[in-house]
């Protein structure tokens, strides 16, 4: 039996990440899932990254606690509204933009990638779609992939890490049409910026509608429960 | 009058980062202070930064919880023995490494930079002296601060940050000099790797000897407190 190497998956616990997962294990990787609790109004995500790592049967499953809210200045993690049926076609930074969170993110995961021996991360970002998010960019991954290789002992001794954005040219629905086809089961996965207290999507904010409309182009229904009349 | 820029300052109690406090003063900018508090054996360092902080006057000193420990790996965090009289001449990485520590720290301070409108980020690296740390080298600092400016909206929108390092090049006993030019009190700074219940330090730590070393240097005798027989 030949043994896998390690890959440091970010597990938000939304769709993107459920999908990532899956194409690490399908390109061969021993998947080690990250999920950061991170004072996101959201919370019903991290439940959902477990359960998908879970049902994945992920070998390690780390969740951070980590303190955005300490900065203030954004709606996910802040006490402003979240934005409902907006104008994806404005092309502005949406509100809901966190700052350098991806940044944070990722200098994690190599934290962890280092201590676990992996040379490997999977991040599921998005620079299609309404994203417009600074960090969500290719020049962006590649930037922190260079920075990366220059900050770790195991870069420097010749283990450079590899950022893996394999969803960041693909639509929604094309996500969606590779995850179903690795078995992902979107009904544990959550993407609702404002869900009620039982985790139930909104149906309006920006993640909601566009997933919504990803499963109806695809002729199918989203698995994760909305609530009514959404 | 006039209305002075913000610049955040990494401050972590030690004998640098008070250092570049005063010259981010003396630079013209209005300070404001980050400390982390990350699980490190020499917690005395959060105390110290505390006092630093407040005899500097600084505005506002944020004081982050992060968990490294989480993961595992270094001596700084985890429970092994801190090396003791140790051959600086060996050039190894020390043992002391925290994997993607600065990634992780500068990530936070981009955040808090770009929540406060601050376009400026100090830190007291250092390549000189034993570090042999890759985080603190010329050419990673240039590749965080590239990775920076694609990262956040503020960059996106013509506000790019600068990372400034003003003690990269100088030697310890430099370093002294120069705050003791500036007036920093170094007797509330703290720097050892493996205190004492009382925050004393060790006196044979890498961190110490170099301090001492430094100070002598300048016929001078460091007026931080230290065990007895140190």
């Amino acid at each position: 039996m030949s043994v896998k190497s390690p890959a440091i998956v970010l597990l938000s616990g939304g769709l993107d990440s459920a999908t990532v997962l899956a194409i690490a294990r399908e390109q061969g990787f021993e998947p080690l899932a990250l999920t950061f609790r991170y004072g996101q109004r959201h919370a019903s995500e991290v439940e959902a990254a477990r359960r998908v790592a879970a049902a994945a049967r992920v070998r390690e499953h780390c969740i951070v606690d980590i303190d955005l809210r300490v900065f203030g200045g954004s709606a996910l993690t802040a006490d402003f509204a979240v934005p409902k049926d907006r104008d994806f076609a404005a092309a502005e930074i949406p509100i809901t933009y966190v700052p350098a969170r991806n940044t944070v993110f990722l200098a994690y995961a190599l934290a962890f990638a280092e201590v676990r021996g992996a040379e490997d991360i999977f991040l599921g970002v998005n620079a299609i779609d309404y994203s417009g998010y600074p960090d969500c960019r290719p020049e962006y991954i590649a930037a922190f992939e260079q920075m990366a290789n220059l900050a770790t002992k195991a870069a420097v001794e010749g283990r450079p890490v590899r950022i893996h954005t394999p969803l960041i040219e693909l639509p929604k629905h094309e996500i969606i049409r590779r995850g179903l086809a690795l078995g992902v089961d979107y009904g544990l996965t959550r993407s609702c910026y404002d869900p009620d207290p039982q985790g139930c999507g909104c149906g309006h904010c920006d993640s909601c509608r566009l997933r919504l409309a990803a499963f109806a182009r695809l002729g199918s229904s989203d698995p994760a429960p909305y609530v009514c009349g959404a």
